[in-house]
């Protein structure tokens, strides 16, 4: 009964905050907090409960001031008698956030989590779950593979890397030929943010087992831009001529995706290496690239997919010669927060725009992803959605 | 000349650390610091000069006090007028270390540095350059590939999964089968340690294209052991009876490597599936392992390799039977340091034993990484050294 007692004296002691917060009109924290599917091995924090709380903690006896920093909002945590640092932040969309810690005035990567790049930097991320996440869930069914692929490239005269999924049976079958899906991550990411956070792998695999989309390669390439050598750079703290981004942004990729990108992997894998069997797709700033380079290439792909990346207009379609006719699908996402918010990338209303190139006669999709923002839960829904529709007829 | 003066009056501030050092016995630090090989994009710390010396810095303006820890020592860091900490560690041993920052007493990873599986932990790594980097550099030859692999184990029903490499050409001659070798990691190591720090298909690659070694698929599986069944569990602070490790460590990855990875690997590559083209080969706990499931086994592997885990005796061999008649190699390595310090592993002298089995007429060889310790560099170069010997015949 004693040890009871101090067991809930320490509790007491610890959580003191949040009791305090649950006297006042804020709700009280529900008290069913699990390790994050996101942690390192072994590791019990960071935590989420069914609210989507994140309950951080860390070890820091001699720190003055420790914060939890996950959606832009940072969340003072307490220091018990051991010198642990614990404190909950509210509750966060369900899927993948990126997060880090302050201790101190640093901001440091949680020592418990394991480690993605996203927001220009290797930190922190976790996955609140979701009720749906059964469609990017690891199960026994057949599995295609991540190959990380090094190549060199002549129009950068350097080498480059990116990873391919090839779906499961490539190897088995050595005569059947695969349509490709060229898939880029946004802004601040690179190529490892599909195979990692995005878990790209696990979406096509589930939906190859249910017999929901055909096996094709997916190819997830760097995407970072280079500023145009032909635009003068702004002076700092203005915004360049013409706007932003600015103008020729995407021709640097445009050029490795047409001269290196799509010659090496249609001689490196057993690809159907036309227009009819080529898509391709992006988030965010990988939207607005696939939108620039498949409305100037219409020859070169068929199935069109922007995730959260602004939307193709009718004059977009009016100024692209071929587009209307050539390309199969144009599909467009955004998550319920952003079209709530009215974030919606470039180029005005997506949905607008897209019944309007419906009505023109286009096949299309306009996708929202329930209760998200501008983040991965948005995009592994939305790939999870395009992967159904790519390469039918 | 008053901005002049006002730099060095910053540099004397900020270094004075480092110089009141400079004026006693200790040498004084070569300004030649460079990014480390292993930062994040774009990130200018942590830095290496010229002495292997490792330069940390990170912004924690509130903090009491700022440590770089690595190899066992930790640097105190000190703080500039914008709450900067900066500071360096003695000269360090060529090649890969695990290290960590120390702020007011939490350990967190440095934000600047790329992030490696080791030590129990995914955490901060860096490369100091050595005179020999240029055998795992990324080059402009012919790349194999790493494939993330996922299958499922009967025998542990559950998923699992291997990094695959697979040698340049794999995929274009169809026809050809290749030799594998199954290459094991350390203790608090996974199987992402030899494909990122150990940079193994760089070295592949390098070692190939140079005609230096005949092609093979490389396994690099989780070898994470797990207590015994059969054996009680010692009561905390007790050895367990018998003595470290506990008899039957090795069982439970012995298993799998038989009954699960090995089918699953001919089954899924173009393998040569024979005792005569198949290596295992292991660091740390991973050459321990290799000694025991190569002395029970030596009708399904014909080439051993130990790094810096132990050695095969005259005894081993005798209570082995066939082992003396079908192993083709037996590669022994430390890294000199390591037998500086008499840190051999389990089993008696390695030259010695070594030397006896070669006198008893095995093929042996016997390596010492220069000025290397129990660390990743001495793992590259017993690999380098390795694969040259492997499949000769």
């Amino acid at each position: 009964m004693k040890r009871l007692i101090a067991a809930l004296m320490v509790l007491l002691f610890t959580y003191s905050g949040s009791l305090c917060l649950a006297q006042s009109d804020q709700p009280a924290v529900v008290e069913d907090f699990k390790p994050a599917s996101t942690n390192q091995p072994g590791r019990q924090f960071p935590q989420v409960n069914s609210e989507g709380r994140v309950r951080a903690s860390i070890s820091a006896p001699e720190a003055q001031r420790v914060q939890l920093d996950i959606s832009a909002v940072k969340y003072d945590l307490i220091k018990d008698k051991s010198g642990v640092w614990t404190g909950d932040s509210d509750p966060q969309d369900e899927g993948f956030h990126y997060y880090q810690l302050w201790i101190d005035g640093a901001a440091v990567p949680d020592p418990g989590s394991l480690y993605f790049y996203g927001a220009g930097r290797w930190g922190s991320g976790i996955d609140v779950p979701a009720k749906d996440q059964d469609f990017y869930a690891l199960k026994n069914v057949p599995h295609g593979q991540i190959r990380e692929h090094l190549y060199f490239s002549q129009s950068e005269n350097s080498m480059r890397r990116c990873f391919v999924y090839t779906p499961p049976g490539y190897d088995a079958d050595l005569t059947k030929r695969y349509p490709v899906l060229y898939l880029q991550h946004g802004g601040g990411e690179d190529e490892t943010g599909w195979p990692n956070q995005g878990r790209t792998n696990l979406i096509m695999d589930n939906l190859i087992a249910e017999g929901k989309a055909k096996s094709f390669i997916i190819v997830m390439d760097n995407g970072t831009w280079r500023w145009p050598e032909n635009v003068p750079r702004p002076k700092r703290g203005e915004r360049p001529k013409g706007g932003w981004p600015p103008k020729g942004w995407a021709d640097g990729f445009m050029k490795t995706l047409l001269k290196d990108i799509i010659p090496m992997v249609d001689t490196s894998y057993r690809t159907l290496a036309d227009q009819e069997h080529r898509a391709m797709a992006g988030l965010s700033m990988g939207g607005m690239q696939t939108r620039i380079i498949t409305l100037a290439h219409p020859d070169v792909f068929s199935h069109v997919g922007m995730f959260s990346g602004g939307s193709i207009s009718m004059e977009d379609v009016n100024n692209a010669p071929g587009f209307k006719d050539k390309i199969k699908l144009v599909f467009i996402s955004y998550g319920s927060r952003e079209l709530e918010n009215r974030r919606m990338g470039f180029g005005g209303d997506p949905r607008a725009n897209t019944d309007a190139i419906s009505e023109a006669g286009m096949n299309t999709h306009f996708y929202v992803s329930p209760m998200t923002a501008h983040e991965w839960q948005s995009w592994r829904r939305s790939l999870h959605e395009f992967a159904q529709l790519l390469f039918q007829d």
